[in-house]
């Protein structure tokens, strides 16, 4: 044992964190993680089938959720989880009673970086969480905390200490996160190109967030890292991380909490069938036309100081001004404030109500 | 001849791109970008003595300026070029015919690239300049028209065709660009992280801007490109660039002008004496908290639609607003004024009527 501590010792809050897969199929995909995942906790949320077994690999510490456990746990509020939709990953998020959470696509394999070494794709993550976010103002050398880096020449002092991290987004190599389009003219592009740099997405910016390589403090923002309705029974697909990031993004603005992005790369190993997407996506594509625009205008009163009133403002927004745009909006509005409620149900402010084994005491 | 054009094609705009360098020495420096500066046309500016001799290594096509012409070229209106600062570097942007301009700073020399190459920044300025800007939504991909990267799923496709790119900001391995108090703090700290990115600044995001690699489009913005009034009488230096980069952020922003920033490098050879720093920034280190609010807060109206136009309406705000903080700013206002009246003068809307050589004629 002293042998082995000496080549694994204690992972970066290991105990603060859950690592969050969703999946429909046997969890090989582990094997490759098992020196950078293997003592932190796994939160497995299965979509589609609950009949069927997801096999995890030996030596991995992991509870597991089916749809029948996600109905069982949530009652009538479980309409707010997806299925049949890595959407269905949110329901691990709510049920985590970690500080931090990273959540990975189990076709996301280790990365290496140029020197040909293997890329902890988590302890990057922990350090873009754990060192502050400078959203107003760019600093050209990238993150300033970074060693070997600091804030250059006109960068005001008094915005150097930086605000509280809430996101840190990843990125991948080999295939990129196109859309269906993107997909379809360029089904050969790969993304070779290492950046090695790790950014804060400024102030009033909004950006495409995938939930791929992502890892947030649940504390800070964890209820508005809601992934919407997406999937069976819904007219869209893969818009739901970016719907959580939209949102979480105009809330971070309103709340003074940084969202990075950059480091650390995945390999993302198979290109979803851009056919497929195409179906799923469609209607965001036009959808979001107007999306952006109105997530770009939304103000948050200052009244609202938490994230989960943040959210049931959003939500209001949402239902006023994109119901307009389709009844599916007015559909996600409610759905929006069901997920508040359920979070909050799961995560009450004083006390532990709910057990480590994601049961809710009666 | 056959031979030689082989290794040396025809470069990228080599008829429209006039490179300006300020300089108080012997133009050693050019021999190492002789490769990928020769067949460009160079505008020198002579800083301090005018009496002193500056050799320019053989077979560079250049046009050289000291006070005594710039005070003969721009007679009473020499006020707003700056006297013993670097600064005085955009008499050569007004000078200039050309529609592009690269500026350089002579204790720059060529950067290496991670596979040993030696990096022709000029190139990847050009690059830059000439594919639009994305600055109302970020790109997680970085440029999304650089060889290989694309927008990724999320990126709304009324926003891929992008605007012109207006300002290209380069960056620098070795001696980074920090102020006084870092360098005070970290002698010893080189800047050695290669980032293999070119990104926009968003909209409504101030940055640093150095001007030691910097290349723009004079035509979309060079009036706006202004280094005000350092050195020589008066109260601060090493704000030159800042001021430019934010004045000419703000016109950007209000014009629909893109501006990157990221790669290209240059080596930087060599810190600059960190209390000589210390004695010319002093100043700007606490008025900067006042301006970073301003050109924040400051908004440019509609109907200014020309970057003269803008810059005016800029200068009566700075006067007005930033007058209360310094009276420095009274006369860098006034300056401002002065410097869009000589641009005017010496780029006249019609015809050509300044020479080549510089000389304005009667």
């Amino acid at each position: 044992m002293a042998e082995y501590s000496k080549v694994a010792p204690t992972p970066l809050l290991k105990d603060e964190l859950d690592i969050v897969i969703p999946t429909i199929r046997n969890l090989d995909f582990l094997e490759m993680w098992r020196p950078f995942f293997q003592q932190y906790h796994l939160i497995i949320v299965q979509d589609g089938d609950p009949s069927k077994v997801i096999k995890v690999p030996e030596g991995f510490d992991y509870e597991l959720y089916n749809r029948n456990d996600i109905n069982r746990i949530l009652g009538p509020k479980a309409s707010c989880i997806s299925f049949k939709d890595s959407a269905c990953r949110c329901f691990g998020y709510m049920v985590s009673k970690k500080k931090y959470i990273f959540t990975i696509d189990d076709d996301c394999f280790v990365a290496k970086d140029p020197s040909g070494k293997d890329i902890n794709a988590l302890e990057q993550h922990i350090k873009n969480l754990l060192s502050p976010s400078t959203p107003f103002f760019f600093n050209t050398l990238y993150d300033p905390y970074r060693e070997g880096a600091d804030f250059v020449r006109g960068y005001p002092f008094s915005l150097r200490e930086g605000i509280p991290t809430a996101v840190s987004h990843g990125l991948w190599l080999n295939i990129p996160d196109y859309d269906a389009p993107t997909q379809l003219v360029k089904p050969l592009e790969r993304n070779t190109r290492f950046v090695d740099a790790v950014l804060t997405i400024p102030k009033g910016t909004l950006f495409p967030m995938c939930g791929m390589n992502l890892a947030f403090n649940r504390e800070l923002i964890g209820p508005a890292m809601y992934f919407g309705l997406m999937g069976d029974g819904q007219p869209i697909g893969r818009y739901d991380d970016m719907w959580a990031g939209w949102c979480m993004k105009v809330i971070c603005d309103h709340l003074g909490l940084g969202v990075k992005t950059g480091l650390p790369y995945i390999w993302h190993s198979k290109a979803s069938n851009p056919f497929v997407n195409l179906k799923k996506e469609y209607k965001g594509i036009y959808w979001q036309e107007e999306l952006i625009p109105f997530f770009q205008s939304a103000t948050i009163p200052k009244d609202c100081t938490t994230v989960q009133g943040c959210y049931l403002e959003l939500s209001k927004q949402v239902k006023a001004k994109l119901g307009k745009v389709d009844d599916y909006f007015i559909k996600l509005a409610d759905a929006m404030v069901t997920w508040v409620e359920a979070w909050d149900e799961l995560n009450p402010v004083e006390g532990k109500a709910v057990e480590a084994n994601g049961v809710v005491p009666k």
